[in-house]
């Protein structure tokens, strides 16, 4: 039987419930399949600068390196908002990314049938949405240097940041794009701003560079306020669309928004080669931590994002899909996407459910 | 009786349909209240690039300056979408602000009672909204240098841009949305990236320091990757936003398209003394160019903040605003917010009418 070593990065807020649940999912979906896990819990974002200091400990970093795929819950909480920027647990997410080089972060935002009248938008608009967002994730503006704070020629106190991409790493998260337009519907949007920005004229001329390779997938361009603007008015348009780190950061939760039901979202980081990197879309949400009142949703499809993007398992990773819609299929529900008519349960139940299909 | 002079910049595309239109209606407003008006028509964007092979000629931008105010309709359109930086239309634009100095654009989005079908959201989720999103506009990542094209330290090509941030230029934006707010609803939304970017916390730096000056104002703080969700999710939570040149670009034309109906929105981009820049905040719709089919109420409504905060011309102002909602009420309306039962009309037919009202 194949044997795969998971890092489990529980983190904050709801994030232990969910991992908790997801890990029981992705246990029992392997073993129907002929795999095992060995699982390894590891201290991350708040809960690690409270017990250590710093947000992403070295052991926490190497274990996840040496690991087959990471699977993180959710980072930060009101009690670290106004630490200094190096204690923050927000930079311990970015320092994982950059450890793991996952550059390119996938976030599916799909409407659910189950779950269309969770959307703030009309029926007819969102029903059937199903985008893609292939996000740069290790680049751009979020690691680019210079940074910092300073004076101008004036002795005007500044605070900056650089946008900046080179060749290499629009190549490849441009092809990633195409790669995944050609297993969705064929088409790729590429969101920029290239009336205004360098940085983005670079980015487009290396995606029509990149798109030769891809006769076959119907490429466009769109300025990102655009975008902004075409996700509410038509999101169906959208198949799949590639941006960078900060307009993706942006885009993805406009998408996953729309969708009304980001306790439903998963999402995948990967690199070249080595772990990927698993996690919902949605945050520690404090306020209801530990309540046993989290939907585990998007973290059992992140689980089964690891199984199908991680290690090549979609077998496994189909039966965690289905087990979840035929969860919603029998009406159970967490507060979130409660509506009336439906089963309202708890968290640890949903999980419950969940394994009875799996 | 009073004399202003009014620079008209007709630009591209439906630019001097709509432009003609609420020219014929400013006149009649000021005449009412006393107030008459010289207007200079100039060149600028992709029929300037046509005529003198410049997106802003050097007559345009100083007849601009020394006007009392400027009325713009709209620029770019396909023919010039490949040119060079500097021949591009949109070069013009960020060269007029740039040149007038008008660092504060005001972008409203409101949901008129009479229009709220037209938006893609639930009608009780669009209903009653009504934001004023106040962009930083001459400073950020679209003016900040370096920027251009090059090779790392490795040797690989790369694009980069800067966004930087100076107190001065913060502190200015921030009185103006503490003002703007206040003359609202009293409540101000800050949206940054402070978890991340270093020009983001310095922007929050400096806006808490200015509040001290606006006790009465409540203040607060959002992620732009939330405000973008939550622009979707619940509109109606915000008054006053304000936020950064690039963020302000991407969150005032979502913000806008919530409300469905972006042919009716206006904005002014105001500085600190010298005339302001009006224009409607949709694009020049080449497709429909010279139809007789664009929206002219948007620019109409432009010319109603130009009296209001460029002149100080309350009472004008108030009267282009009251025959706009009439004429509405009435049941005129252009293909872009044509519903059944209501009377379709051109840009030419809908100005008249809107006279009529004045
Ligand atoms: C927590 C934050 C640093 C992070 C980001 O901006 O990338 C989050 O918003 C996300 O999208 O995963
Ligand atoms: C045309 C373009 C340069 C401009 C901008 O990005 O500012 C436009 O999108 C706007 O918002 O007025």
């Amino acid at each position: 039987s194949k044997r795969y070593s998971i890092t489990l990065l529980p983190g904050d807020g709801i994030g232990p419930e969910v991992i908790s649940v997801a890990k029981n999912v992705l246990k029992l979906a392997g073993s129907l399949e002929g795999i095992e896990f060995s699982f390894q819990e590891m201290p991350m974002g708040g809960s690690a600068l409270d017990l250590v200091g710093v947000p992403l400990p070295e052991e926490t970093l190497s274990a996840a390196k040496q690991s087959d795929a990471v699977l993180l819950g959710a980072i930060g909480g009101y009690k670290w908002d106004n630490n200094a920027k190096h204690l923050k647990p927000e930079t311990g997410l970015l320092q994982l990314r950059e450890g793991l080089k996952v550059f390119a972060n996938l976030r599916p935002a799909t409407v659910l049938p189950q779950l269309v009248d969770a959307s703030t938008l009309k029926k007819e608009v969102a029903e059937g949405v199903d985008v893609m967002v292939v996000r740069e994730l290790t680049g751009g503006i979020y690691f680019g240097k210079p940074r910092g704070f300073g004076t101008n020629e004036s002795g005007e106190e500044i605070g900056f940041n650089t946008e900046v991409y080179a060749k290499y790493e629009v190549d490849r998260i441009a092809r990633v794009a195409f790669e995944t337009a050609r297993k969705r519907h064929g088409k790729l949007c590429s969101v920029d701003k290239a009336n205004v920005l360098e940085a983005s004229m670079f980015w487009r001329k290396r995606v029509m560079a990149i798109a030769a390779e891809y006769p076959d997938i119907e490429l466009s361009h769109m300025y990102v306020d655009n975008a902004a603007m075409q996700l509410v008015r038509n999101p169906k348009q959208f198949d799949t669309i590639v941006t960078n780190n900060i307009f993706g950061d942006i885009l993805s939760d406009e998408a996953s928004m729309i969708t009304g039901s980001i306790g439903m979202l998963p999402s995948a980081s990967l690199g070249a080669s080595g772990p990927g990197l698993f996690e919902p879309i949605h945050g520690s949400a404090p306020d209801i931590a530990g309540q046993d009142k989290a939907n585990p949703l998007a973290t059992v499809l992140s689980a089964a994002m690891l199984l199908k993007y991680g290690l090549g398992e979609e077998k496994a990773a189909k039966r965690i899909e289905n087990a979840v819609l035929e969860t919603l299929n029998k009406g159970f529900r967490t507060g979130d996407i409660y509506s009336a008519g439906t089963k309202l349960v708890g968290c640890k139940e949903m999980g419950e459910e969940v394994l009875k299909s799996v």
